[in-house]
């Protein structure tokens, strides 16, 4: 399999950054997953969107002729891969670059930033978002801002390997008492005919996969309301799904070993997931 | 400038770890930083020791015999890079390793965590150890496990280059209405002849050059008590300085443009300072 790495395609088990990069010691860079669907990427432009946006909140500096190579980029990777048919997905990082000596403040004058994409075939858990998953609640330990999508994964990584430790698939997080996200995916709730989410905002990140639900359920005449749900008020309701660019619309339907609603995917949830496919391929 | 890599000393300019690093893309890893006067290091088990509590907090698996090896490694670098005289600093990175696919939860079965070292000569701050430096108050954005020393670091970059444009030293951060950390050091204030700092909890770093100012207190017979500073009550300390490994001891004398007491290094500062340079130089 061949990767990018600034500028050269080569063996992902060749491919490498320096030591001296503020991705490797910091954490500090953005990235964003996009899947390719026979070689049609789906809502690209949202996520080149996002990781401008993402490069700007950590004034992160990367010149418009490399970004808008993006594109080229990854068709290239996918090309070289084998990925233009079947499902795909495009994984691109972006970090400030290498430099030393290692300093907290930004490398001054700055340094390139370091682009690195990767591309592999994809499945959908097409069993998954049959049956639906279960999850465990956990604390929300992130930092107060969610909202952009950086490489200091840890407390999503954390998570996630508890919920796996757990024997689920997955977390609910709750920051003050409500709910917020999962290690990768925003989450829906529906209560009688209406959707909850929380908000967009700095707890947490505003997923291509979220935006495209919401637009969804307009089409439908389902409400959502960018409300959060209290964890005391979970058990009241009657669906809740994740919703992300791997993990497409997941129903969940245990959470902490208790049902939510009947404990089987519901209607406004199979709805979602209809015109979600419909969307991603075109049918 | 050679470098220590998993197994090998090469030149800073060639050494790389896999793009597929945990440490690369999800920041997981942790790290240490370790003050060496004429080949003597400081402190140098509290820093392995904390190095142990980080890799067991995120649960990286590492051979005690590796871990046993990071002194030997540490003199080895230092007599490379000429670094056995004057002051220098050991800079130590483990993270989980290097593994495709990229998945939130951890390889398994577990990978070779990746060890990384570097040294550098080390200049103290002499002249800002003398007459104080200024700072500003921002924003405690963190996660709520600070308690890990993880290279997770982004709001401290952050923190400290938003404080280099505002043309300051550093920042003061603030959660919850009190005083937690600076980006890279604690953080004690001095009110009569009582000090104060945030107690060690998952709010901050518990560091290793706080527990030798918690010693010298003791030796000096002045009081410390583990309590947060409120911001309100700033501007009524009579002194404030960072603690760090690479800090020393440093007096801030004046926060957001006011002064904190005289606006000059007080004399329990100075105290520190004294029995600091006791114990790390011996004299």
């Amino acid at each position: 399999m061949q990767v990018y790495i600034n500028g050269q395609f080569i063996d992902q088990k060749k491919a490498a950054v320096s030591v001296a990069d503020r991705g490797f010691v910091f954490g500090d860079g953005v990235y964003e997953v996009t899947r390719v669907v026979n070689g049609t990427f789906f809502m690209e432009q949202e996520h080149l969107s996002r990781l401008k946006e993402g490069l700007k909140g950590l004034k992160i500096e990367m010149s418009d002729s490399r970004i808008e190579s993006i594109p080229v980029i990854s068709r290239d990777l996918l090309e070289l891969n084998g990925h233009m048919e079947n499902e795909a997905m495009v994984y691109l990082q972006v970090t400030r670059g290498a430099a030393f000596p290692r300093t907290h403040q930004f490398p001054n004058p700055a340094v390139d930033a370091t682009l690195y994409l990767s591309s592999s075939s994809f499945k959908p858990h097409t069993k998954l978002h049959e049956e639906g998953v279960d999850a465990i609640t956990l604390p929300d330990v992130r930092w107060a801002r969610c909202n952009l999508k950086t490489i200091n994964l840890l407390p999503n990584t954390l998570a996630k390997q508890q919920a796996v430790e757990a024997g689920v698939n997955s977390a609910v997080m709750i920051r003050d008492g409500v709910i917020t996200e999962s290690p990768n995916a925003n989450i829906f709730c529906a209560k009688g005919d209406t959707l909850y989410t929380f908000p967009a905002s700095n707890y947490i990140l505003n997923g291509i996969t979220r935006r495209a639900v919401m637009q969804i359920a307009d089409e439908y005449g389902i409400r959502v309301i960018q409300e959060p749900v209290r964890l005391d008020d979970l058990f009241e309701q009657d669906e809740l799904f994740f919703s992300g660019t791997t993990t497409d619309i997941q129903p969940v339907t245990v959470i902490d070993g208790k049902p939510i609603g009947t404990g089987k995917p519901g209607p406004i949830t199979r709805k979602i997931q209809e015109g979600y496919a419909k969307l991603l391929y075109g049918k």
